[in-house]
């Protein structure tokens, strides 16, 4: 079995903490190992880390190698461009089968956070499981715990039995991310999932899923694969990888494929999307305030805050709803809820110029 | 003409800028060069350096001295312990008439902010001619701008002519801070004024009165005196202060003494008593944000804030009445209207021993 983990992104959501040079998987905002390094941790007890491919930019491509030191070079593969989901995952798919003919693929996003790794393990193991049997494509659907508007949802469909003692579904329809209305419906029904962006398939099937619905990548990939190994693979990746569309292995495969599985799943998974989630996933005290990475703060008559300051004392006083991020050159303070305006201080200051801040 | 500049106080209201080493007076919050020096650059048109005295603790006499160069070492009095305004004014006193027999003494506070020092000092030069030809205790009342409770205000009483074009009224009464109600109708009334702390007098003029009010303070200056230049300055003047009373000079001799004066006045003055008073007092965009000492502030969706903050970008998001200090070593995030309580901030500080705060 090999594990894929997509490590694109940019570091806009978490500055002042993340930056171009460090984006949030590289950051140690949830424990004292960084994001990808638990994302690593979390599923070596199933996956040796010579089969642990990472997808990522030339950029991150140093730090990544330098906080997993325990993943083979070879394994980080760089995408020239960033092309979104489809492109990054069918050039895994190739890079598994030069080497390993085929092989179960472990799809994984590299930013999540899992409250329990032993169950997510076994939830993984059993959609390998299924992918191994059933040829097909299989996903975690996560159940929801609240009408977010952020996510993608899958309907649940026909029973398709057990495995490895987990329930298995087939999956009706994926739904785009939902107004608030639909959202709190799906909830209701009890029968939508959250699309949790990991995905268990052999090479071979999701090959041919790109062969049959993305022609123009499984031409693409191809014709990487054939340069693989020789001294012209960098040039040919980077040319065929320019020309290739942007598209979401969600909506260029799985919402058009036959046969997709998933298995209902609650391990205590987080987005850790924004500041505001950091917030909602972090031990609070009595009055809702979260100290975190360290943080010495004080709370004088306030509630529902947020510190995250490694080095200096924070003193807040009569406040409500506030998210402090304190860091070497740079303070954010921001209103709980608004922290997806934090973009809006990075595009600031990319237009200023300030490229040391971003 | 003698200044005297009361530089006491402890560094509470403007942490985490302020500290024990370095109380208010002793930072540069308002411009480049700090309050005390301000002070006395306002005051030296009319009053030369070896004629100007600062009165403060053992603890801040050093950076004083590093502050104002220009001020004579020995015209740096250094109380043993603090004893309130009365012992402050009394001590001041005795140096000027051990040191030029009699002379007008202008007691300035060390911690004001006022905008038009031109005006100011034709206030200052025209209550010290008062002083001087009244033999009497002259103040400055200042026009109060709103219904402030948190200070004292004097009644205008009979006029007393005009000196050099400033109008002379007698002072009716003294009144402690008042109530929102008391305040709103002193303000209504128009012929009610700030007490602005600052007195103008001569130094056997206020002798006598302490002579008539405080017989205990005015024996211990005589005994402080007659020790001066002697081996034993330093141990009298300690045993003595230890034994004083802590009083006000506005209540241990101005509410009680029969020919007070003030000259009203209007120049621009600011208690500069709190990080909120900063704000009202500062330069402020369209929205109310007011970015000071330098600071490089990025305010996004933001209302009513001010940021302190001379060497970090800092950014605000979606926050409204927010104040922002940041420090080498700590940061405050407090509501405005809520700085009052930044000294809850120090208490604990100081129950946890944390002294490198304070």
């Amino acid at each position: 079995m090999h594990a894929v983990i997509m490590a694109g992104g940019r570091g806009t959501r978490f500055w002042p903490r993340s930056r171009e040079k460090k984006p949030k998987h590289l950051l140690d905002i949830l424990s004292d190992r960084t994001i990808i390094q638990e994302t690593v941790d979390r599923i070596r007890p199933l996956i040796r880390p010579k089969n642990i491919l990472i997808v990522t930019g030339r950029r991150h491509a140093g730090e990544l190698k330098k906080q997993l030191p325990e993943i083979p070079a070879e394994n980080i593969l760089i995408e020239p461009v960033g092309r979104n989901t489809a492109a990054c995952i069918g050039l895994a798919a190739v890079h598994i089968r030069k080497k390993a003919k085929d092989d179960v693929m472990v799809v994984l996003p590299s930013d999540h956070g899992i409250a329990d790794p032993a169950e997510y393990r076994s939830v993984i193991a059993a959609a390998a499981s299924a992918a191994e049997k059933k040829s097909a494509l299989v996903t975690v659907g996560l159940k929801p715990t609240s009408p977010h508007t952020g996510f993608g949802y899958m309907e649940g469909g026909a029973s398709a039995g057990q495995v490895s003692g987990k329930k298995l579904l087939r999956v009706k329809a994926f739904r785009e991310k939902p107004d608030r209305k639909q959202a709190e419906a799906f909830l209701k029904s009890g029968n939508f999932y959250w699309n949790s962006g990991m995905f268990i398939w052999k090479a071979s099937t999701i090959l041919a899923e790109i062969r049959q619905f993305l022609p123009d990548l499984h031409a693409g990939l191809t014709t990487i694969e054939a340069a693989m190994g020789k001294a012209s693979e960098a040039k040919t990746l980077a040319a065929v990888y320019r020309r290739l569309a942007s598209v979401s292995i969600d909506y260029g495969v799985m919402e058009k494929a036959k046969d997709v599985f998933m298995i209902p799943a609650d391990f205590g998974w987080s987005d850790v999307g924004s500041w505001d989630t950091l917030w909602e996933i972090s031990a609070k005290d009595e009055k809702g305030n979260a100290a975190t990475g360290g943080s010495f703060a004080l709370f004088e008559e306030v509630q529902n805050s947020l510190v995250h300051s490694p080095k200096k004392l924070v003193a807040l006083v009569g406040v409500q709803d506030i998210i402090v991020v304190e860091t070497k050159d740079a303070l954010l303070v921001c209103r709980r809820g608004k922290s997806q305006d934090v973009k809006k201080i990075v595009d600031i200051l990319e237009a200023r110029g300030k490229t040391q801040l971003l």
